[in-house]
């Protein structure tokens, strides 16, 4: 049995140990939410001080160029592609996810559209995020393709010859589950399709390769792993073959200025920019993007001490211990587990499953469990069961940055007590609200 | 003539001389580019230190409920609309003003497409700021309408039968010239055209009555009079009777899970949120959305104190304070006036014309005056000059909350040095690069 002196063994032993000094976090708080907004790096208040008070309320215009504030999106794009497999000038931070998958699904459709018109149908997964879905469904909709929604088991077979675009989220926001990119990406290539990536819920949590897949469009969120801060500015990659492509100059039909070859001409006609820059759009905020760089430094120290392949060695490492835990110390409470054992097919999240009670007359057992957990300082959250799972969801993230072996051990003691006592059934616990 | 003398003793009969204390400006600046980039109210710096420790710091997740972050877009939407002549639950502040501009010229080319197929015509201003321009090229192209570009007398009676959409901006950038709003708006409805408004140079500075010119939709700016801070997110009106429809729920192609009737409901299909919600697409920058509250705090000060009317009479003052002084102390140095004298016909800034000398063999004589003032703490702008107008633009944006007579004075006593000393042909001065 493991003990929480094999944990603390662990954590001493753990060569990113340091890591966690960089972060601010709350004190009595064991944080597994980080893949939905990461905690703060200690630099963060400083820098935006500096970017308040110094760049804006001193430099004020001149900061654009004295700061450093029109090239931010490259600048910090070149520091996220890295930890996805991408070269300098091929990634930019920019705007958010949905607006950026708006973006890469727009020149994806329209490079199919060009190059290979038969092909109408974007396939994509029936539990992927909702939001990829909604742009998927409206863009299908508006441009005359059909939007084909698969379980992730049927994916690699149904790419038949009228599919346009693979449409897919790396990593599952509720289960943890993680595709196999190389191989799915070649696939679709195979059968003459394009693939879209979502690394809302991997990069910076797992190693990327695009490049490596040979990949045709990414993108990817700031404020999860990334520990950009709350709503930080996305990020967005194209395979450099198709931004070097003049005949679609708007492949990417958020033709701002920002994304013109030269945006201080002040042409009247819109000229698409060579490379990446071409998927920008408007002026970027400023304050919330310089912060993503706070997050941004974390990974360079994480590189000094073995960078992806050792925070991934420890994610799975943690995630192991979790479900071990829960395994050996929760039992007979109606957990399932959500998130695949095999390593290959995990992400870094550990998503248990629990069904609803139904004496509890709808209210999700699982919601209140969150919830007693949350008063209890251990931060995990909730997404409600699907169709096709009939169980809902309590999602724990593990960061391999700063969550450490013993929290492991206390998260999972704390989830013991609040099934043991039942205290998740106290009634503040099961009133139900919006949460994020 | 006009004194320093006379300029001190309005200051000091200014009913709003009060407001200028509610900023920080840097010591020795006259600050004049509030059109481009407003300076930082005083609050700001508490503010972002709020946000960034204790609301992400210490909150994290949390702060999505408890510090009031989900409803952010619409609390601060509601705050905007008494600036534009529009009601509460009206206006959202989200994404930048090109993102914004492309989804409300979307919604009116649906609306047109559906209510009027035969209209196929975008009528707007040939010297329109070019980021509205690229957005309907692109858009134009993509959905089958053709951009009829005009200059401004040419409009009203352009509005023929084929025309779907009037798109404008309220207030020129380069020239600070202000199109009558109400009339054209009924002009181009008598035609049975939408009308689209871009407010970027006119919401916080000339007073807006969307409601009461009956228009469509309009987007503005966070970061320029509003003093939201650099790249402050827009924001976005529609007409409730465009909001209200709901036969095309894709009139937004932008549809993310924040403009979901239910986003955490997390359905694979979209349904597009009722009223003005449904204009927001995914996560907003949190830090740079809080801030942009400082700006209108600084409104709500200002409306004790007479509100918009009162903002306007003072900068129809201060600009006319400007164009006078030019004309009584720059004389012979072949400055012109492109921003109209008629009160009607103006915004809040003052664009000066200056041909390019031929001996400077093609450098702007504008840009180096604009560069020289800087130096001296004069901070305005340059705009090149486009092939209608034939000349560069020295531009001066007068902010109505902080600038005050005496810095008219004083900022025009620099040009008058500038220009006698003939300091701007000292080589600093003239090597030209990018500028916002």
């Amino acid at each position: 049995m493991i003990t929480l002196k094999n944990c603390q063994l662990r954590d001493a032993a753990d060569p990113l140990r340091s890591l966690k000094s960089l972060f601010s976090i709350p004190e009595g708080v064991i944080y597994l939410d980080g893949n939905s907004l990461g905690v703060m790096p200690k630099t963060a208040a400083a820098r935006a001080a500096q970017v308040v008070t110094q760049e804006w309320g001193q430099g004020l215009i001149r900061s654009w160029n004295s700061a450093g504030w029109f090239d931010l999106p490259q600048r910090l794009g070149n520091r996220i592609a890295p930890l996805i497999g991408a070269k300098d000038h091929q990634v930019v931070a920019t705007d958010s996810t949905s607006i950026n998958l708006f973006k890469v699904l727009s020149a994806a459709l329209s490079i199919a559209a060009t190059d290979n018109p038969k092909r109408r149908t974007v396939v994509s997964e029936r539990s992927n995020f909702p939001t990829d879905l909604y742009i998927a469904e409206g863009l299908c909709q508006a441009r005359g393709f059909q939007l084909q929604l698969l379980e992730p088991e049927e994916i690699a077979s149904a790419l038949h010859e009228e599919v346009a675009v693979l449409l897919l989220t790396h990593v599952n926001y509720r289960t943890g589950a993680m595709h196999d990119m190389a191989a799915l990406t070649t696939a679709a290539h195979a059968a003459g399709a394009l693939v879209v990536w979502d690394l809302a819920h991997s990069a910076g949590a797992v190693p990327v390769d695009l490049l490596g897949a040979n990949a045709d469009f990414a993108v990817g969120c700031g404020y999860k792993y990334l520990n950009g801060g709350p709503g930080a500015p996305a990020f967005l990659w194209a395979n450099p073959r198709h931004t070097a492509r003049t005949d679609l100059p708007f492949m990417q039909p958020l033709s701002g200025w920002w994304g013109h070859a030269a945006p201080f001409a002040f042409t009247s006609d819109y000229q698409a920019a060579p490379g990446i820059d071409r998927f920008l759009c408007g002026t970027q905020p400023i304050v919330s993007l310089s912060l993503l760089e706070c997050g941004l430094d974390t990974f360079k120290q994480a590189k000094a001490l073995g960078g992806m392949p050792a925070l991934r060695e420890k994610s799975l490492a943690l995630t192991d211990l979790f479900i071990t835990l829960v395994e050996q110390r929760c039992t007979g409470f109606g957990l399932g587990l959500a998130t695949p054992r095999e390593h290959a097919q995990r992400g870094s999240q550990v998503c248990l499953t629990r069904e609803r009670d139904a004496k509890d007359g709808g209210t999700s057992s699982a919601f209140a469990m969150v919830q007693a957990l949350i008063a209890r300082g251990v931060i995990g959250d909730y997404r409600a069961g699907d169709g096709a799972l009939h169980k809902d969801i309590l999602r724990f993230g593990l960061t391999p940055l700063y969550i450490g072996f013993e929290d492991v051990w206390n998260a999972v003691e704390q989830l013991r007590q609040v099934l043991e006592t039942e205290e998740w059934k106290q009634p503040q616990f099961m009133q139900q609200h919006a949460v994020t």
